[in-house]
C-alpha cells in the first residue's frame, strides 16, 4: 500500500501526513524534509526508501532486485531535477546517502557522502568545479567514509594516513594539505581498502550506492544502535529509511560552509537562534566535534545574506512545527541549502521553559506543554547542583554540556566506568565519545572530555540523560593508556574523586557539597498546568517535619506514607531496647510509657506541617530484632570477652543481650515476626502510637488547627487481623476524641502488600477506609525476591542477560504485580465503594506505573517528596493518555 | 414446618426420615429411640424436644410458655402410656432427660436421671416397689446428678459425702449402704445444695423437668463443648434435642443390670458382640468407669432370656443402619429395654475391617465402605507400634483402650499436659478422664488410666482421636498433688519417660523403640476400592531408592518429587563445597565432574526402583550457603582462634570459607539466590544434573528397563527463565539420548510455588510439559509467611486467637493460596492443553487439600510415602462429594 521510493517532492506524500503516517514511513529525516521541499525551502532533490524496505531487507538479508530498479528510476529523475549524471564524466553527481529512522537516534546509524566519486568522475568534478584540491578532498573523504562505514575498515587506521599526510605538508587542519598530497592519499587509502578487505574499492557508482544503502539498513540492527533503542524504549522492528539526497558542498572554499542550529537555545531554552558552524567544511566535521566551530550569529558576519535567509527559514519551521528545531545546513558558494529539520534535543530546563514559552505565545495548548516534557525533564531539574557556600577552586573549565554537578572516581573508558561503578560513583573522562561508549556514559554520574563543542556527541547524548557533562575542555591532556590525564602540572589519576560541574563548565578535584536544587518559575507554571489536568492525587511518603514540608513545597497533597519505625531510632533506641528487653508486662509498659511524649511531639509536629492535609500514618512495622545489635557483632563481642577478659562485668549484658537477640533472630525477617504480627502478640506498641496520634491531633484541634491523621496497619494477609485490631484500636482513638471533647474523624485502613491481601481484599475492605498499595514488599513476595539479595547477587544478571526487562522494585510489572494491584481495586471497591485508594511503594514515583495506577482507578499516588513534581506531570500524562485510550 | 415435640411414636417421623430430616431435627439419640419404637423393640414411652428448640432457646435464654404447654401435654401422654404420674403419690413416672445432637458427641453434654422424684414421690416409689433401699438410692443419685449438672454444684463435694456414708457403714460398694444410710445423705445433699446455691431443692417434679431441659440446651453453649466441636469441625448452630423418657431400672437388685454393647469389637472390628455391664446399677455407672463392669457375654449366664433377646436386637439394629451399633440397655427386673442406639466409635483397624467385612456380607456397597472410613482412620492405621525385636519390661498392664504405642513425659493434668507439651512430647496419666481434659488428650501422645474399661471416657475418646491409650491400670497409684505415680515400688515422677503400649495394655519405663507398621489386609482391600474410584494420580516424594521402594508399597504411582539437594549433602558435601569455593571455571567444572557419578548412580537406583514409573526430579533448590558452614558458628571459631591461637595454620582457612560464608549470605535466603535463579547465573550445575539423569536413564534402557525420567525446575517466576534454562537443558538431554541411541521420552516442567508463577501461568505453560505446585513455597510467598519463622513465632498465637482457622501449611488456604493455584490451573491448561499438572507440596497429602485438588482438575497429588494411603482414599472420597456436587 506504501510506495517503496518516495521523491522528497512526491505528491502523495501528503497523503502520508494527513494519515500521520509520514515519519513512520519515511522517517524523521525524509518526513522533514519532505516538509521542508513542499514549503518551498531550499532542500537539494532527492529521495528517500521506506523504513518497510529497512524491515523487509532485515527480513531477507539482501537488497531485492525491485528496489535496485525502484532506485535506478528515482535516480534518473534525480539526475534530471540536478542536470547532473551518476557517474557523468562532464557534470557528475553525487550523492549523500543517509539513515533516518522514526526519531532521531542522534550518530547511532550510517551516512555515506560524496557517493559518486571514483577515478574519472573526480576528474569530471575537478574540471567542472575548477577546484582540483576540492574534487580530491571529496574523493579522500568518500573513499575514507565508505571504507569505514560500508567496508568496515577502522577508521583510525584513515586518520593514521591523513595524519601523516598532514606532517609530511606540515599543515596544522586536514584543509591545508595540498591537492597532490590529497591525490596520493586517495591512493594509499584504497591500497589500505585492498590490504583490509582483499577487494577493490568498487569503483561503479550504482555498486557504490546499493552498498551504501545495505550499509544503512544493516546499522539499524548494530549492538550500539540496538543498545540506545533499548535505553530510549524504540522498538527494534521500526527500521530506518534511507535518504538519497544530492550532495551540496560545503568545503568549496571561503564562501561554503555547513552548520547545525537551534531554533532555540537547547540549554536554556531562551527564544534565540543557536547554533554553530565551520566554513569550508562538510557537516560530519560540526558533528564529530574534532574542529571547534564559529558560533550561528558570526555567520551574520561572514555571509549576511544567508543568515538572513536561515533565520527565515528557522522561524518558518518552529511555526509549523510548533517545536524548536535543530537543522543542518550547508552553504555551497553562497548558496544555502537545508539539509536536515527535526525536534531539537534540549536539557530539561530548556523543555520546560520552551513548553511554558510556547503556551504563553500561543504556539501550543496546556496539554500539549505538559505532554511536551517527560517526567525525566523535571528529575532533571531536581538533580543536584553545587553548594554555592562551597569554597572551591576549578582546576580547568569546559564547555557546560549538560546541567547539575555530579562526582566520582575518574575512569578512562566505557568499560572501565561500568566496571568500576560497581563500588561506587565514577566519572567517564576522555577526549571525545562515541556511540560505542554508550555503555559507560550510563554507567557514569558525570562526563568530561577534552574536545567537542555543545552538539558533539558526548553532549547532546548526555542532556538527554540528563548527565552533567562538560565537552571541550582543552586544558586537560589525556592519557588513556597509563590512565591519568594532567592540567598544567596537576596530574589526576584513575580511580581519584573529582567534580563536574556541567552547568558552569568547572572541574574541581575532590568531591565537592552538593544542594538539592528547587523549581524554577517556568517548571511551576507546567506543574500548575499538570495539577489542572490530573486525576490522581498525588502525596509523599515522609517522615519528619521538615520532609513534610519539603513535601508540601513540591505540591504533596498530603502525607501517604509516615513511616513511624524512623521514630524509634536515634537517641530512642535505648528505649526501644528497654521495650523490647522487658521481662515484665509492667516494664515494658514503663518503657512504652517513656516512648508516648517522644511519639506524641512527632505528631504534633508532622500535623501541623500538613495542617489541613492527610497524614497517613503507619503504625510500627519492621521486627523488634531491627532495633537490638547485630547478631555477628555480639557473637563476635561476646566470643572475644570471654576469650581475653572474661571477668569483665559487662560480658553478662552483653550475653544476655546475645540471648535475646538470638531468641528474636529469624531466618527470613522480611517475612517474619513483623507488621500487625507483632500487634496481635503483643497489642501494646499499637494501642501507645494510636494514643499518641490522637492525642497529639486533639491537642492541635483544640488550637483551631485542622489535623487530619489516618492510621495504617501494615502486612494484614488474613480480614482477622485487621477486623481484631481495628476494633480495639479504634476504641482506643474514639475514647481520647470522646474525653478531649474535639471533632475528629477517626479513620484506619491497610498496607496491601502481601498476595494475600491483594487475593482476598474483599474481606479486607470490609473493615479498612483505605487501602495503600506497598509495591515494594508486594514486589518482593509476589516475584518471591528479598530485595537485599536480588539487587547484589542476580537481580543484575537477570536484566544483563534479558530475563527481566526492567527492574521490577523500580517499574510496577503490570503483568505479576499489577494483576494483583488491578484485583484488589476491584474487590476492595466492590465491598467496600467508599475505600480509598493509593500507592506509597516507591513506584508511586515513577511515570510508568503512575499511568498504570490513573488507568485501573487509584486516588493517589504518594511517593518521595523529591519525585512529588515528578508524579505531578506524570500523572497528567497519564490522565491525558488515558482519557486518549 | 416441624412440631417442637415427637413422641418416639409419633407416626409424623417417618415424613422426617423420608427427607433425610430425622437426625438434624432429633438428634442421633431421638432419631434412634423412634427408630427403635417403630421397629417394636422394648424402648420405654418417651418424646424428643426437637434441635430447633434448642436453637431459639439459645436465642432467647429462657424456655418460652408454648413449649412449656407443650412439654405438659406430652407428660399426660406419656403418664396414659405408662399407667404412671409424673409427682404422683401412688405410682410415680420417673424420667430421665438426655441430650442428643446430630452427631455423637460422647460426655459432652447433659443428662438428667430419675427426674421426679421428692420427699411424697420417693415414698410412693418405695411403696410401689416394695424397695426402700432402691428408692432412696435413685432419690440420692437423682439429688446429685441434678444438683451437678442443673444446679452447678461440685461433684466432688457430694462424692465427698457419699464416701463418708460408706466409711460408716464400712460398705466396698455404694450398693452396700442401706436404705437408712442413704435417707440421710438425700437430707445431707440437700442442705449442701442449699449452702452452695442459697436455695432449696426444687420438690416441684415440673419444674425439675423444666429446669433440667434448660440445663441441656445450656450444655451445647459450655466451654468444653465448644472445644469438642471445634476438635471435630461440627457447627456452632446446630442445636441438641432433648430426649424425655420414662426411666427403666437396672438398680432394682440382682435381676437388674444395666450395660453398653456394640454389634462388633470397636477395638479389632471382630465381627462378635461386644461389651459390658453392670448388675444392679443405673448407666452412669457404666459411662464412668467408676467400677469395673462385666463383659456382655456373661449375661447370658446371668439372664439367658435377656441375653438371647438382646443378640436378636442387636442384630437387627445392625442390619437396619448397615453399620456398627453402640447400645445402651437396661434391664429392669428381667425385662430388657433398649436406651439408645447409635453407630459406634471404633478404631481405625476396625474402621477397616467393618468396612471391608460389610462389603463382603452384602450390607454395603464399595463406595460407602471408602466413605465409611476416614483419612485418619488409615493414618492412624500407619501408626508406630512397639518394635517386636526391642527388649522391654512392661511395669505395669492395663486395659488396651486405644492401639499404637507412644511416649512422651509423664503429665499429671490436661494444663499440665498442654504447657508441657510446647518443649516435645507427653503422656497425659490420670486416674480417670473427664470432658474437661479434652485439650490435655489432644496435647498428649499418649494416655494412661489407673480406673474406667474399653466403654469409659479415655477409651472412646483417645479411640477417636487415634491416641495408644491404656485404661484400667489398677496398679498404678496417681498422686496428682505432689505429681508423681507409683507402681510398687517404682516411682515415675513429672517430667519422667514413659512408653504406652496402646496395643498391648503395657507401661514401660522410658523411650521404646517404635517400628513403623505395614498395612494390612483389609486396608488393602478398602484402598484397592478407591483405586478403583478416584481420579486423581498419587504419588510420593522420595529422595531415596529405599523410600522409593517404600512409596510402592504403599500404592505410589510414581515419584512426584525428588529433591535432589539431599543428595548433596552426607559425604559429598565437602565436594560440593568445593565447588562453591572454586575460584576458577576449571575448578568448578572439576568439582561437579566429582559429583557427576554420585548423582549417576543415585539417578541409576532410582530409575530402577521406580521401573516404569514417572520420577520428577527437581533440580537444586536451595542457596548454596545451605552447603557451607554456618555464619554464626565460623564467626565464634574464627574469633576464637584469633584470640587464642593466632598462629594455628587452619585459621586462614577459616578466615577464607567465612569470607566465603559471608559472601552468600543472605537477609532472606528463601526469598534469595536460589533454585532457577542460581541457573540462570551459574548454568553448570543444572547441566551436570540432567547429564546425570539422562545418563542413567539411558543406561537403564540399554539394559531393556523402562526409566521414566521428569525434569523438574524450581522457583520459575518469570516465562524467561523457563524458555532460556528449558533450551538449554532439552539440548543437553537430547544429544544424550542421540549418541546412546535409546529412546527415551525428554520432559522438562516446572514448580509453581511462587505467586508470580501462578499468576503468569499461560506464558510459563508454554515452555513446560507439567507444572506441580509447591504449595509450601506459595503459601510462605502468598501469606508473606517464613514458616521457620512463623511457626515458632506468632503461628500458634493466630490459630490460639483464632485469627486463621487452620495452619495454612497444613491444610490448603483456598481462598488465598488456592485462589492462586485454581488461576495457575485454568491459565496453564488454556495455552497448554497437554500439560499435566499435580502437586508435591506437604498439603498433596491432606484430605481437605486433595478434595479441592479434584474439584479444579489437578492430575495427581504427591505426599510422603507413609501418606500414600491417606492420600489415596482422600482422593477417591474426593471424587464421590465432587461427583454429588
Amino acid at each position: 500500500m506504501y510506495k517503496s521510493i518516495y521523491a522528497f517532492d512526491d505528491k502523495e506524500i501528503q497523503k502520508l501526513r494527513d494519515k500521520k503516517e509520514d515519519r513512520n514511513i519515511l522517517g524523521g529525516k525524509g518526513a522533514g524534509l519532505a516538509d521542508m521541499t513542499r514549503a518551498g525551502l531550499p532542500v537539494p532533490p532527492g529521495f528517500t526508501i521506506t523504513t518497510e524496505e529497512c524491515t523487509e531487507y532485515t527480513k531477507n538479508g539482501v537488497l531485492q532486485e525491485d528496489l535496485k530498479n525502484e532506485v535506478r528510476e528515482h535516480m534518473k529523475k534525480l539526475e534530471k531535477k540536478s542536470g547532473k549524471q551518476l557517474g557523468g564524466k562532464e557534470n557528475p553527481l553525487l550523492l549523500s546517502v543517509r539513515s533516518g529512522a522514526r526519531v532521531s537516534m542522534p550518530g547511532m546509524m550510517d551516512t555515506v557522502l560524496n557517493l559518486g566519486l571514483n577515478d574519472d568522475t573526480v576528474k569530471a568534478l575537478a574540471k567542472a568545479t575548477k577546484n582540483e584540491r576540492f574534487a580530491y578532498d571529496c574523493y579522500r573523504r568518500f573513499v575514507q567514509m565508505f571504507g569505514d562505514v560500508v567496508l568496515g575498515v577502522e577508521h583510525a587506521k584513515f586518520e593514521k594516513l591523513l595524519a601523516a599526510k598532514r606532517n609530511k605538508h606540515k599543515a596544522k587542519y586536514d584543509s591545508e594539505v595540498p591537492a597532490d598530497g590529497l591525490k596520493e592519499l586517495v591512493n594509499e587509502y584504497k591500497d589500505l581498502v585492498k590490504a583490509e578487505t582483499g577487494g577493490s574499492f568498487p569503483e561503479d557508482p550504482y555498486n557504490q550506492l546499493f552498498l551504501s544503502i545495505e550499509a544503512v539498513f544493516k546499522s539499524w540492527d548494530t549492538r550500539r544502535a540496538q543498545v540506545y533503542r533499548e535505553a530510549n524504549g524504540i522498538p527494534d522492528d521500526w527500521g530506518t529509511a534511507v535518504n538519497v539526497m544530492m550532495m551540496a558542498y560545503g568545503n568549496m572554499g571561503g564562501d561554503s560552509g555547513t552548520g547545525v542550529a537551534f531554533t532555540r537555545d537547547p540549554s536554556t531554552g531562551e527564544n534565540i537562534l543557536y547554533g554553530e558552524y565551520l566554513v569550508n567544511a562538510q557537516g560530519e566535521d560540526v558533528v564529530a566535534g574534532i574542529r571547534t566551530p564559529k558560533h550561528i550569529s558570526k555567520l551574520k558576519e561572514d555571509m549576511p545574506e544567508v543568515f538572513e535567509q536561515f533565520v527565515k527559514v528557522a522561524a518558518l519551521l518552529e511555526k509549523h512545527y510548533c517545536d524548536m528545531q535543530d537543522m543542518e545546513f550547508t552553504v555551497e558558494k553562497g548558496k544555502l541549502y537545508m539539509l536536515q529539520t527535526r525536534s531539537g534535543k534540549r536539557t530539561a530546563a530548556a523543555a520546560i521553559k520552551i513548553a511554558a514559552d510556547m503556551v504563553r505565545e500561543g504556539l501550543i495548548t496546556k496539554e500539549e506543554a505538559v505532554m511536551r516534557i517527560t517526567p525525566a525533564n523535571i528529575d532533571m531539574l531536581l538533580h543536584p547542583n553545587i553548594d554555592p557556600k562551597a569554597k572551591l577552586t576549578a582546576i580547568a573549565k569546559g564547555l557546560p554540556a549538560s546541567p547539575g554537578a555530579g562526582f566520582g572516581r575518574v575512569s578512562f573508558s566505557a568499560d572501565d566506568a561500568v566496571e568500576m561503578s560497581e563500588d561506587g560513583k565514577v566519572v567517564l573522562v576522555a577526549e571525545e565519545t562515541t556511540p560505542d561508549d554508550l555503555h559507560g556514559m550510563i554507567a557514569a554520574q558525570a562526563i568530561l572530555t577534552s574536545r567537542g563543542g555543545m552538539t558533539c556527541h558526548a553532549a547532546v547524548v548526555a542532556r538527554g540523560m540528563g548527565k552533567p557533562t562538560i565537552v571541550g575542555c582543552e586544558a586537560i591532556h589525556i592519557n588513556g593508556e597509563e590512565k591519568y590525564f594532567k592540567v598544567g602540572d596537576v596530574i589526576v589519576r584513575e580511580g581519584e574523586t573529582i567534580t563536574v560541574d556541567g552547568t558552569t563548565g568547572n572541574v574541581i578535584i575532590g568531591e565537592v557539597p552538593l544542594i538539592e536544587p528547587e523549581l524554577n518559575e517556568d517548571a511551576k507554571t507546567i506543574l500548575g498546568y499538570a495539577d489542572g489536568i490530573r486525576r490522581l492525587g498525588v502525596r509523599a511518603n515522609a517522615d519528619t517535619p521538615v520532609d513534610s514540608l519539603n513535601s508540601v513545597e513540591f505540591g504533596a497533597e498530603g502525607i501517604g506514607l509516615c513511616r513511624t519505625e524512623h521514630m524509634f531510632l536515634g537517641d530512642r533506641v535505648q528505649v526501644v531496647q528497654k521495650m523490647i528487653l522487658a521481662e515484665t508486662d509492667a516494664d515494658r509498659n514503663k518503657a512504652l510509657e517513656a516512648l508516648k511524649p517522644l511519639q506524641k511531639q512527632d505528631y504534633l509536629e508532622m500535623f501541623e506541617a500538613m495542617n489541613g492535609k492527610p497524614v497517613i500514618v503507619r503504625l510500627l512495622d519492621p521486627p523488634l530484632h531491627e532495633f537490638l545489635p547485630s547478631l555477628e557483632d555480639l557473637l563476635v563481642e561476646v566470643t572475644e570477652l570471654r576469650c581475653k577478659d572474661p571477668n569483665n562485668p559487662s560480658l553478662k549484658d552483653k550475653e544476655r543481650m546475645l540471648e535475646k537477640v538470638r531468641y528474636l533472630h529469624e531466618s527470613n525477617p522480611m517475612l517474619g515476626h513483623r507488621g500487625c504480627r507483632l500487634a496481635i502478640t503483643f497489642p501494646d506498641i499499637y494501642r501507645m502510637q494510636v494514643e499518641a496520634i490522637y492525642e497529639a491531633a486533639a491537642e492541635l484541634k483544640k488550637k483551631g488547627l485542622n489535623p487530619m491523621p489516618k492510621v495504617m496497619i501494615p502486612l494484614v494477609v488474613h480480614e482477622n487481623e485487621l477486623i481484631r485490631l481495628v476494633s480495639s484500636l479504634k476504641k482506643v482513638a474514639e475514647k481520647i476524641v470522646e474525653e478531649r471533647d474535639v471533632e475528629l474523624k477517626i479513620s484506619f485502613g491497610t498496607m496491601i502488600e502481601i498476595p494475600r491481601a491483594a487475593l482476598t481484599a474483599d474481606e479486607i475492605a470490609k473493615s479498612a477506609d483505605f487501602f495503600s498499595f506497598g509495591t515494594n514488599d508486594l514486589t518482593q513476595t509476589t516475584y518471591g525476591f528479598s530485595r537485599d539479595d536480588a539487587e547484589g547477587k542476580f537481580l543484575q544478571a537477570y536484566m544483563q542477560e534479558e530475563v527481566l526487562e526492567v527492574n521490577p522494585f523500580e517499574v510496577l510489572d503490570r503483568k505479576g504485580v499489577g494483576q494483583l494491584v488491578k484485583m484488589a481495586v476491584e474487590l476492595g471497591k466492590k465491598s467496600n465503594p467508599k475505600l480509598e485508594i493509593g500507592v506509597c511503594g516507591e513506584t508511586g514515583g515513577e511515570p510508568n506505573s503512575i499511568e498504570f495506577y490513573d488507568e485501573i482507578g487509584l486516588d493517589y499516588v504518594s511517593c518521595s517528596p523529591y519525585r512529588v513534581p515528578v508524579a505531578r506531570l506524570a500523572a497528567a500524562q497519564a490522565a491525558i493518555k488515558n482519557k486518549k485510550k
